[in-house]
């Protein structure tokens, strides 16, 4: 018998797609069922919640693509109900912004606030096709010579539901947590992509840049890190393709670090740049 | 005759303090006449309108020090009277979380929303000492080897009121532009302080990290470089003396660029860093 046949999701018809649709309940509010697919250990992903917000605005404000989105996050979500109220802040010819809050609900069914969001939004297939950086695409070794939690052993401690909708293969250089030998590098490289196959997109790019395990690891930190804000600049639609993400944390002090994270596509664009500011417990 | 003495400013005592200063109209609600002391060409600068909604947010909070402030800039502020409204999100034990909006007046009276922030505040002063940093200080000769407007033969083209506030003595080697000949590199540093000697504190940081001239003339292009959205993170509390800055571009793209800001203290500690997309003209 031949093996069944592996059908790529594509952009729109996907997990991904599915699980961060929101549904309009009146102008301007969207409800959402967080999925528990998208959990790191029993915490909800940052960059999978950044999305769900991404797709509320673009559905709220006039123009599609996300291309600066700053985030706060105030209290840790769960898998489950949550509502997402937005307000236009301001409409203009190339760019639009926009205000979005995600809540949950506490026992008594009162609104808990999750993350607030600033956005600004306009069409990146309108922009032109200048290009002049400096910056270059990280090194990492071919994909077959990464690693992904799939490749363990055994169970990688913390690996959670999210590993199994991601295709993560780290840069083994990134990897000496792992084995319990941190580099003391801040950083982190990986192959990335939705593991049913579906390309990226704008708001797929939210998740791209939150998705890898925290450099603190690599500095010899464990435990969690968590996200205060994170600033996503969304830079050029992605070429379809995997894509390479590369974080850096360069200042580690007084109990908080930031994380610079790049994301290139196949066509060797930089297609995303974010900037997080996490906690981190400095006794372990 | 002896000279006239130069008496120092001190914190809470000095122009900056005074053009910053907002005062309370109601709860939450802040009165300002915007300075037209601190304008390029005719435009208030971006960092300077940062530290007033800076100090409205330090008045609101229960924390003092801005710790992440994600600002998006809507409409160019001009010299005047504005109105600074904010709102509490979440007050937590070592972290509030906030937002401000900075409203001008139309012809008619109405309120125009000219920048929106959100905003988490601490305490520096309560961090632990632990610093794993990797980072390292700029490299920029020493104070009498840079160039700040007052030593142009003429008035440097677009110079502007704020350039009589500000003590900034750029890199030479990162002022090509000014004799015609840009680096092509998007990079540029300068030593930075207050003419009246006042010492830096986290209000003034958010002035620091958007004050230099734009590295887009480095690259070659000139005109304005508005700001769309500016990100900071207040590190650490300064020590008093002299910063550095260093501000470096790296994907000018699309016609949008990023500008990565990192401001060092007189004890090499980083003290802040920042991000802003901004754009360009690629016409010129």
């Amino acid at each position: 018998m031949p093996e069944a046949a592996f059908v790529q999701a594509t952009i729109g018809d996907s997990e991904f797609d599915r699980d961060t649709a929101v549904t309009l309940r009146e102008p301007g509010v969207y409800d959402i069922d967080l999925s528990a697919g998208w959990t790191i250990i029993g915490a909800v992903n940052g960059g999978y919640l950044l999305a769900v917000l991404g797709r509320a605005l673009a559905d709220a404000l006039p123009h599609d693509d996300p291309f600066t989105v700053s985030a706060h996050y105030l209290t840790a979500s769960r898998p489950g109900p949550a509502v997402v109220r937005t307000n236009i802040v301001r409409t203009g010819r190339t760019l639009s912004t926009g205000q979005a809050s995600l809540f949950q609900y506490d026992e008594a069914g009162n609104e808990v606030e999750r993350i607030r969001v600033l956005a600004s939004y306009g069409d990146l297939d309108s922009l032109p096709d200048d290009v002049r950086t400096t910056a270059k695409p990280p090194a990492i070794p071919p994909v077959e010579q990464c690693f992904g939690p799939q490749d363990a052993p055994a169970p990688v401690p913390g690996s959670s539901a999210i590993a199994d909708r991601l295709l993560l293969k780290l840069d083994p250089s990134t990897l000496g947590w792992v084995l319990g030998a941190p580099s003391g590098k801040g950083e982190m490289r990986a192959w990335f992509g939705l593991a049913d196959g579906r390309d990226a997109d704008p708001i797929s790019l939210l998740l791209a840049v939150d998705a890898l395990p925290p450099t603190a690891f690599e500095l010899g930190i464990s435990g969690w890190v968590p996200t205060v804000e994170l600033t996503v600049h969304v830079r050029c639609r992605p070429a379809p393709g995997p894509l390479r993400v590369s974080i850096a944390t360069r200042n580690l002090a007084g109990g908080f670090l930031e994380e610079d994270a790049e994301v290139w596509d196949s066509a060797d664009r930089l297609v995303a740049q974010s900037r997080q500011l996490a906690r981190v417990r400095l006794s372990n």
